[in-house]
Formats: C-alpha cells, sequence, structure tokens
C-alpha cells in the first residue's frame, strides 16, 4: 500500500501517501550530495516538508510555462555545477510539471545523466508526469519539443499538498484522474465514482487511494512501452481534441483538464459514432462522473462555462496540425468499453464535423 | 576492410575509406527527412562530397569551442523544427569534434531523440569521438558538462577529408593515435610505427588503415563499459597530465595532441619510477615514435617547443582539480607494457614532483 514499483530499466518506486515527502531524504544514497530545484510559489508552502534536506542549494524558478526554455535550463546546469555536484550526486525536483519536466532534463544532462528524486505537487504531475521518465522543454516551434527519457530513482508523490492547489491545476489532474479510470477499466472507473465527495473535498487519504490507482494503471502502460512507439498512445485518449481546443482558446485560456474532459467526451461520442463503442452507457456514465468532479460533461457544456465560441471548423483545422503546426493525419484514441480502447482511429472529415458541431 | 561494428545498443557501423562521404545518403531512411549541421570552415571545403545530401536544409555555426553552448544548442534545434523533421528524420553532422558533439546533443533532445548520421572531419574526431555516442555542450564552470550518451546510426570517417586541417587539428589527432596504440598494444603500435612516413603525407589509404585500426580499438574498450563505469578510463591515458598541460599554458595555447604526447611519456615515466612498467624500453620506444610524428618526446620537449614554462608547482596545482575546478584525487592510467594498463593509480606528491620537475 503507499507504493507502486515502476518496472522500467532500471526500476524505481513511486510512494503515494499523505506526508510521505518527509520521506524523501531516505532516497538519497548515503554521503551524495544533492541540490534541490523547485518554483517561488512550491518551495514557500512545502519545500519545509522535505526533513533533512532543509540546508541543501536551492533554486526556486517562477512558476509557468515560461520556464520550460533553454535559458532556465541553463541556469539550473550551472546552479548544479555551483552547488558542487558531481557524477554520484542528486536532484531532487519538487512541484509541478514545470519544474519536473525542467529538473529531469537538467538531471538527465548534468555530467551525462545523475539521479533525479520527483517530488510533483499537483494532482496532474502526481498521476501523470511521476511515471514515464519524460522530460522536456519547449521551443519557439512548439511545446516540449526538446527533452529526454530520464527515469528517476523515485518519486514521492504527497497528497497533503494537494490541498493548496488553485483551481485551474486542481481540475487539470481531475480530467487526468477521469481520462486515466476510462483507459484502466471498470475497476478504477467505480472506485473514482464511490470517491467523488471525499476527492473533491481533497481528502488525503482517500486521494493517495486514486493516486496510487492512477500511477499503477500508468506504470502498466509505459513498462509495456518505454519509448511511447505503441500501446503508450492510450495515454493519449482525449487529447488529440483537448489540444486543438487548447489551441483555439489560445493556451492557458482553458484548463487543460477541462479541455481532456470534452476530449474523453468526443472521443466516447466519436466511438459511439463509428460503431466502436461496445458499453452502450459509457458515455452518459462518463458524462455523469465529469460533471460530479465539476469537469465539462461535453463540448457544449465546455463552451458554455468558457464563453469560447470553440467554432468547429477552427479546431477541425487545429486538428490537422501537429504540434509543430503542420499538416498531419489526424489519429484518434477510441474507447470501446472501460479498459479497452482502439488506438489509431482515422475519421474521416463529415464525422468530425457531426461531432464538433 | 574499411567498416567497424560497434557493439552498443543499437549496434551500428563505422565506415573509414578515403571517398566514403559519397555514401552517406545511404544511410538515411528512404523517404525521411534530414538536415545537415555543420561549420562554416568545413561545409565549403567538404560538404559536396555528400552526393545526393546537396539539397537538404543546413546550418553551418561558427568554427570553435565557442559554439559549444547553450544558445547554439537552441539555434541548432530550432532549426531542425524549422527544417520539418519529425521523429523518424536524420540529423547528418559533418565536421569536427565541436559540431559533433553539440549536433549529436541537438539530435539526442529532437522529440526526445532523432537519428544522428556523424561525418567526422578531423583525425581526433575519426579516431576518437566517432565511437561511444558522447555528446556534449560546455558550461560556465566547464567543458562537456551537460551532455548526453546517443549513439549514431552510422559514422562515416572519409580520410580525403584529412588533408586540409590544418597542424594544431592535424596534431591533435596525432597525439590520439599514439595514445590509442599504446592503449591497444604491440601490433597497433607497430603498424604506427611502419606507417609514420605515409601518415605524415597524409596518405587516404594509410590513414584509413590506421583510423580503422583505431577506431577497433576504441570501439571494443567502448563495448566494454558504454557508459564509462570503469574499463573505458583506460581511454585516458596521457589525459589527466594533458588536461592540467592545456589548464595551465591556458585553453588553445597548447594544441590537444601535443599536450597528450607529453602526458603519455609522464604516465610511463610514473610507471616505470612507481615499479609497474613491464616493458622497460616502452617509454624510449613511444618517445621515438611521437619525435617522429612530430609530437613532443616529453614534458621539457613540449615547454621548449611551446615556450611555456608549464612549472611543476601549477601543474600538481591544477591535477588535484578536476574539471569543475574542485579537489579531486588524482588518479592516473599507467602501462604496464603496450595493451596492457592499471586503470587507478593515486600517485603520492613526491613522485608527481619528480616527474614534473
Amino acid at each position: 500500500m503507499g507504493r507502486v514499483d515502476v518496472e522500467l530499466a532500471p526500476p524505481y518506486a513511486v510512494h503515494v501517501e499523505p506526508g510521505v515527502l518527509s520521506r524523501v531524504a531516505g532516497a538519497i544514497p548515503p554521503g551524495g550530495r544533492c541540490a534541490l530545484l523547485s518554483d517561488e510559489r512550491v518551495a514557500p508552502l512545502h519545500a519545509r516538508r522535505l526533513t533533512g534536506l532543509e540546508r541543501i542549494p536551492r533554486l526556486l524558478i517562477p512558476p509557468g510555462e515560461a520556464s520550460k526554455c533553454f535559458a532556465r535550463l541553463e541556469e539550473v546546469l550551472d546552479f548544479l555545477a555551483a552547488s558542487g555536484l558531481d557524477r554520484g550526486s542528486s536532484l531532487v525536483v519538487l512541484g509541478g510539471g514545470v519544474p519536473g519536466d525542467l529538473g529531469g532534463l537538467a538531471a538527465s544532462l548534468y555530467m551525462r545523466g545523475i539521479a533525479l528524486v520527483q517530488c510533483p505537487t499537483t494532482l496532474l504531475a502526481q498521476v501523470d508526469a511521476s511515471v514515464g521518465g519524460k522530460t522536456a522543454v519547449n521551443l519557439q516551434a512548439g511545446k516540449n519539443l526538446a527533452g529526454t527519457f530520464h527515469q528517476p530513482v523515485a518519486v514521492f508523490a504527497d497528497t497533503d499538498v494537494l490541498s493548496t492547489l488553485d483551481e485551474a491545476d486542481w481540475r487539470s489532474g481531475l480530467g487526468e484522474v477521469l481520462k486515466t479510470a476510462l483507459i484502466e477499466g471498470e475497476e478504477l472507473l467505480h472506485l473514482v465514482e464511490q470517491l467523488v465527495e471525499p476527492i473533491l473535498a481533497r481528502d488525503p487519504a482517500d486521494l493517495a487511494e486514486v493516486v496510487e490507482r492512477c500511477v499503477r494503471a500508468k506504470a502498466r502502460v509505459v513498462a509495456s512501452d518505454p519509448e511511447e512507439r505503441g500501446p503508450r498512445r492510450a495515454l493519449n485518449l482525449g487529447h488529440t481534441f483537448a489540444h486543438a481546443i487548447e489551441r483555439v482558446a489560445g493556451f492557458g485560456a482553458i484548463a487543460h483538464g477541462a479541455a481532456v474532459a470534452a476530449g474523453v467526451s468526443l472521443a466516447l461520442a466519436a466511438s459511439r459514432e463509428l460503431g466502436l463503442l461496445r458499453e452502450p452507457s459509457l458515455p452518459e456514465r462518463a458524462a455523469d462522473l465529469a460533471g460530479r468532479l465539476g469537469l465539462p460533461t461535453s463540448l457544449s457544456d465546455l463552451r458554455r462555462e468558457s464563453g469560447q465560441p470553440l467554432a468547429a471548423a477552427d479546431l477541425i483545422e487545429a486538428m490537422r496540425l501537429d504540434k509543430k503546426g503542420r499538416e498531419s493525419r489526424t489519429l484518434l484514441v477510441l474507447p470501446r468499453c472501460a479498459g479497452e480502447l482502439e488506438l489509431e482511429v482515422e475519421p474521416d472529415g463529415e464525422i468530425l464535423v457531426s461531432l464538433l458541431a
């Protein structure tokens, strides 16, 4: 309980528990140097939870996506050198996806790779980014275009810290929970349905159960496909639509999780439309769960809530472009039932028009 | 003949031959996009040799170590994106160690790793950098402090291009040839002794034989230790001394290969001094070969030739610091005979004083 073993090479453990940040120091090899990367919002709130690591050198970056750039990456690497880290040292990263992606990349590059301990502090990072070893910074041409695969030596997901998340970050995490439940199958979907109230109350113990189950689900998918060549595509459920929605709205205008929830509802509708759906009640069930979690239940729901028109023609145009803005095939991940997905469905334009109307 | 298979995961081939650049296009997957990185000195001289790749997008960086920086790395990555490269694309790098290290790093980061084809154009890069997959840029704190291991899909070492190397680059390569021969053993050492005149005449066919044998030697060491945890230390023969010499002289003041040659002579002297040497004639034999290759035969020879005092106290101080300028143990790689080395000898101060006097 509270521990998920990720079977990658080398394997590592994700520790999920309220209060688990107090145990991070135990993951640092005795005598090894270490340093802390966090951001200016998270560190004042939570760095004190890292018992025994109060005095290690620390670098705090500005919160937000703009920190995922090369100038900041070089700053982190200069900081690691100035802190005297060598090949046997460790970098501890405390924060959401931005410090996680940036710090992970810095750890993978410094002296061609040092140990990385991830302490994700958002629900999204705990559920999604803590497994898989993806690191990245952004290029002008697009998000996450430069990065590595660098697995951490350990991950500590402390659900106590989720109480301080703002609404947008919180919803982003819930969207991924919904998506993960649909990918994983009936058991996790049912669990989330049962726990909606304590989840919304951000109860650390119940959140730990949900996070742990989501991490286990993702770990299973990733272990089968460490470098994203096939089965891992399942994790993109709802994301082709979500990326188009975020692009059309302008990045940051709509919480990622809200876009994902709308994307999941569109994927379910597409699945029904194409005759792939084997569980006829699943779209309504997912919409009901999304609604209870405070997420949009459909694209029209998201349009109402956000005040954004999100015109069908714009969304279709955005879906035709890849993340570098080039023409590419639109491939959807579509659920047949909870726990079973089609990974590469290419819809025709007519279906997209009717879905996005 | 002309091909060395490097048994890493995944394995790849190093093609060594006069004129082999005309075959690079054959290593690009059909239909895959590719782009060329080179420098402003090499491309005008040799890019035309890349038959069939005349029209691919190219980026030329300024020659010299200053290009191994983050700003340049980002420029290369932006160029890859602007050239429309995707995960199935390839980057061809034509040049010496600087484009090789920088381009290798860019290829390993772009979309978390694309195919890399290395076309080393210096003797040093052909002998040394074409095997092992090390990529890097420099940090303020030191050289090569940020990088990855990213193996190329193929390497093409064309000895025709070595005729245009300037004297410093040429000597740097010869120093590594000398070092590699001592690491590899009697057969390669003897071959180099036999081929001194054609080597100095830069005869492409004889150079190809020497380069191929050196690549084979390095490939064997690297395959036994891909991430440099043990046996690969052998490749540092002469380099602890050489780095100290280059640091004391000021980087760039003494050709790397000249420093390596002096370092090799010092390692042989240390080995004799410490009673490790089993082949009593080896120091004189190595000095003789160094002299015939136009390299320094000893530290005092290098002092005379360079006009640099290279004071013992300064060298000892420099050896006590690692590449980030911190205190560290001085560990030497010392030859017992051609082909057999002690990998971790910690000399006492007295011996260093007498060696460097």
